[in-house]
């Protein structure tokens, strides 16, 4: 039998938050239906049916009842939350032209893109009309402002791929666009709909920014690192997708000039030949840039922890300082 | 030299309206930028370049102005309503694999699908923020609940296409959503902003709403009888790629049995051949099916005319009547 303490700080989040998780569950299904077009219910089942973590609306939900909030506002926001993430999916599987997403094959596979664009600003459209719902516009500010800061972060991603130039500065812009952004906002409505105080917001603004780079940064080394039947992605997705994540930063600003030469071929052409992938893990090895890249990561997750310091005790506190720990333990 | 009344009705609007207009285009140049991803206002500007014809912003300050509103937040709905049908520009050239917009290179074969995508989930979330601005409630539950429809008739659309089984109700649905819900969102807007009595507003809805149905008729019947050179499109588009607009519609509906059996060809399993488009025209004009469809906008544009009936005498509600002559005016 397990104790309160071994279950993983996800888990525990989500007990503490069951009635309210349910009542999410419950608003996301009424509101992604759609009268005229079964269409869309189709594809968003399929992805409700894949099973995510909810993480999102858990941080809103999380944040809303460490400030005392009880209701019932915070459920339509974890909603438009995880509306606008399962939204981005649809296209970020447009985009990378994906054929799985939780293991299961994507959208775009299964229909076309067409329906992975259309159902996406659907989910889009949706979550603009459930935020309206709670009438405070600081919320409605805060939502829209992620949602573009989301759409930036891509766009920028999209143009610093292949790119070898591409900068620390340019990858954390755009994980604070394509994943912070999201995590930030949905942690900041939650104390904004409690009415808490200036400080507490802030505080949980920093928490969730720091959470989602910290995130970022441990999914993009565990593509480098990680094991296929965990993280549910291939090792090497990134170098075979020419995308300028940490790890090849920091391995390209070290390279001496037989190394970039290697990179020059397959990362900005894309010439890419069998024993490449290894090569480059080698290389990302000689300079230790995975090892740099774990100690930003567990960096950002320290930040996160601090962050909650002028939060009051509150055992959804605890939970939140553990989860950022345990972004970071399957890295450590 | 032309008097006043030998203009377009589009062209007195703009004049009428040319101060507030001139402040939509300044606004809408500011929030298309972007500090961090420069390929945004690359991929805007070449659309904001093609020029269009930014009717659906002068609806709304149109609307506005006729209700006694000076400002200055019919500015920033106008701007609202452009970058909501700008993303979705982008998004249909995605979904329909379009090469040209306006007679001009569309942005994904310009640039790529992907930043077409991003772009577009870029310019539906500054649309968002624009319209938090006001600080009106029910302005934002109105332009959210348009986008919604509009992406819900787009997936409708989709699946209704190459199903020889669609009716006029299903395409009246389409068409409500794709082209209508944007017009009666930006005349509906102008009258809330002002704070008009509560028939004015639903007139100014009605108005848009006819006005949008109207709009797409034509457009769906000069597919079939329209000249390249004012349409800017090829005549037949829709039919090859095997689109249940309403003239088809019509014709399926009255096809015998050797008919049907082309359509099933053509439309449903999208074998066409050299001539068909040919038989297809003599097939449409047979059954009637072009008139009947011009009848259909017709009786849209005056209802629409009817619409605005309610409102008080104004310059500018002659020219949004004149205008809605003006949109069947190419098909008479």
């Amino acid at each position: 039998m397990t104790t309160e303490n071994s279950q993983k700080p996800h888990d525990r989040l989500a007990a503490a938050l069951a009635t309210d998780m349910e009542a999410v569950s419950a608003l996301i299904r009424e509101r992604m239906a759609s009268e005229h077009a079964p269409r869309i219910p189709e594809v968003t089942a399929h992805l409700v049916g894949a099973g995510g973590k909810r993480l999102r609306p858990m941080l809103t939900l999380g944040a809303a009842t460490m400030c005392g909030y009880s209701g019932p506002y915070h459920i339509h926001l974890a909603a438009t939350v995880e509306f606008i993430h399962t939204a981005t999916l649809l296209h970020d599987d447009v985009v990378d032209e994906s054929a799985q997403r939780r293991g299961r094959p994507t959208a775009n596979l299964l229909w076309d893109n067409q329906s992975s664009v259309l159902v996406g600003d659907y989910l889009f459209a949706r979550s603009f009309q459930l935020m309206t719902e709670p009438g405070s516009m600081p919320v409605m500010r805060i939502l829209s402002n992620a949602a573009a800061t989301i759409a930036e972060g891509e766009v920028l991603q999209l143009t610093a791929a292949q790119n070898l130039s591409t900068s620390e500065d340019t990858y954390l812009q755009v994980v604070r666009g394509k994943t912070a952004a999201l995590f930030s906002a949905a942690t900041e409505v939650g104390g904004v709909i409690a009415d808490a105080p200036e400080q507490i917001v802030k505080a949980l603004y920093e928490y969730g920014d720091a959470l989602g780079v910290s995130f970022q940064i441990v999914d993009d080394l565990l593509d480098y690192e990680g094991q296929a039947e965990s993280t549910g992605k291939n090792i090497g997705d990134d170098f075979r997708e020419r995308k300028l994540t940490l790890p090849l930063i920091k391995a390209v600003a070290l390279a001496d000039d037989a190394e970039r030469a290697f990179w020059v071929r397959t990362i900005e052409k894309g010439k890419q030949e069998d024993g490449d992938l290894d090569h480059a893990l080698a290389l990302l090895n000689k300079h230790g840039a995975l090892d740099a890249t774990r100690k930003d990561a567990l960096e950002w997750a320290e930040k996160a922890k601090n962050a909650l310091d002028v939060l009051p005790p509150h055992e959804i506190k605890d939970m939140l300082s553990d989860l950022a720990d345990y972004v970071v333990a399957r890295i450590s």
